[in-house]
């Protein structure tokens, strides 16, 4: 067994444990943060941990009407001209708390006085350090290359962060159900292993989302990109709408990532559309309006509650990715050209 | 002659006229923001809107120290939950001005209390009713549905923004020089014309930049995805390092905007990554070391200020985009499946 199959396998495990171990942290932040009465959070992240960011510009935004922005660490590393984030709670995240530039903003922001807060699955790390408080998410050693398991620990540490800033016990309790629900989601991503033989010849994809969800499909093409060397991307399915909709063509494969909740209509909307250019639909929903014009069903658990979708539907993403590498043959715990830790200025 | 082409060529006279005839009122309203003292300034826009509005990011970031959100315009009409942008500068960018998204941002941000701005090509369009201020880009009518002029257009507006609130003297003069160092360019383009041929076939690519040139990197690219239909993306050289750099094999053609400044050395030493991977780089500068390792020049005038040539360098992508359209024979200034104006909630 690969390490990336072990790790996606975990996850369910993962969650629980960084559920009970980080609760009372997570707790004392939220509280550092209400005191703080932040005018804007500022998240500085790259690659996977900058798709985690993006779903915390929706729970952040959606529960607790904070503005998330995503900063640009190259503003401060290569231009020397740190902005002003005094005002700002900004969050470094990164897998090995290693990014020198997410570092370098969070190191800024601090000088300046705002509240820092370093996410890391190191709690020796130099972010981990530099911040003035860390949210470890104890995920276990990640040998895959590709970052799965840290991944869904990134978004549940924002999930139980934007509970805890609202202080909502709805929110808070709907977190416990997120281990049973990952299982579930695990249990019926097995068909897909069979049925990605179909897209052994696959060279070209886009991902699709909206809203918590975007982040879910701008993941899903980093993993397919980073395991399967096939060219694409993800988008939020209005971006889509504003030009990129001119590349599809009959037969182009399009993942759709489609829960039920507030964008559901849009999605089966863009799905209607998608169907008028012949394209061929792989869709994650839990909806069967969702499979109406799918060629293939990635079916999550139902009862989930929408904002902890992004948590369930990038699973069965995971696991298409890691079945598509593995039919074209990739050496999947090490994709060619990539280390597990990136240092960018 | 298309549209597109004589859009294209219009661009210097549009940027003389912009500059001539919105400097009061943009004096006018950078007075206003200077009162208000921001918190951060957030920016709704979708599309090739999108792509000025991260321009920005890093205009009023490195030059006037102001933090810049890109909103999420979904929190605010699927998703009903207006984040709390009182404390910010709001900037809703549409060439139309009927965007009903980036409109309701702007609406939700004014009641709030916040101070708002309209940046489109139509004085009486409702965006440009909705804002308290209004930055007309005066750019004529645009007949081509693929951005161009009005794209440079906003550019322009966003760097005379940046030039007032820091009532610096010599951005302000650099600015003066926009019109002669774009009509150069266009001159320095028409080599272009000629070699896109050799890419008749080229079914995906990707566009690379760093900075200020993020934004030329991906407007680059969804002018590309517009009208050939090709597929691929733009990406931020660090974002690219961190996991779709695994897609690159011999041959692969790559767009590299790679102006002189302060992102310059991490442009070369990804060119020399490329080169390793046998990649083919069509690259845009000035500096003769970064046409070591290109297959192709796409040249620009030496002398424009680094935070200036987002204006310029778009300017051989988007000839690139066009000449190669035009080979592949598609309708340039009408391509499949999109409209002028694009609605999205």
């Amino acid at each position: 067994m690969s390490y990336i199959d072990e790790e996606i396998a975990q996850q369910p495990a993962v969650i629980a444990h960084l559920l009970k171990e980080e609760h009372e942290n997570i707790q004392r932040i939220a509280a550092a943060i209400r005191d703080f009465n932040p005018a804007f959070v500022a998240i500085a992240a790259r690659g996977t941990s900058d798709n985690a960011a993006r779903y915390a510009q929706y729970t952040f935004g959606i529960h607790a009407r904070i503005p998330v922005m995503l900063s640009t660490p190259s503003v401060h590393t290569l231009y020397g001209s740190a902005v002003n984030l005094a005002q700002a709670v900004v969050i470094g995240v990164s897998q090995s708390g290693q990014s020198v530039d997410v570092m370098r903003v969070v190191e800024d922001a601090r000088a300046q006085g705002a509240l820092t807060i370093g996410i890391t699955n190191d709690p020796e790390s130099p972010l981990a350090q530099a911040a003035a408080h860390h949210i470890w998410i104890r995920a276990g050693e990640e040998r895959s290359i590709a970052a799965t398991k840290t991944y869904t620990a990134q978004l549940v540490a924002m999930a139980m962060l934007t509970a805890a800033i609202t202080g909502s016990t709805d929110l808070q309790a709907a977190l416990a159900t997120l281990p049973v629900y990952a299982q579930q989601t695990l249990d019926l991503a097995e068909p897909i292993r069979r049925w990605a033989e179909r897209y052994r010849y696959m060279t070209y994809f886009a991902s699709i989302g909206r809203g918590y969800n975007y982040a879910t499909a701008i993941e899903i093409s980093l993993k397919i990109k980073e395991l399967c060397y096939v060219i694409g991307h993800g988008y939020s399915e209005a971006d889509f709408l504003h030009g990129p909709i001119a590349i599809i063509q009959s037969g182009f494969p399009v993942i759709v990532t489609a829960p039920g909740g507030k964008t559901f209509d849009q999605m089966v909307d863009l799905l209607a559309k998608l169907r008028e250019r012949d394209a061929e639909a792989l869709v994650i929903s839990e909806d069967e309006r969702a499979f109406v014009n799918a060629r293939q069903q990635m079916r999550l658990p139902a009862g989930i509650p929408e904002w902890l979708t992004p948590i369930t539907a990038i699973i069965p993403g995971q696991v298409f990715a890691m079945s598509l590498a593995m039919a074209k043959g990739h050496e999947i715990d090490r994709p060619r050209g990539l280390t597990k830790v990136t240092m960018t200025l």
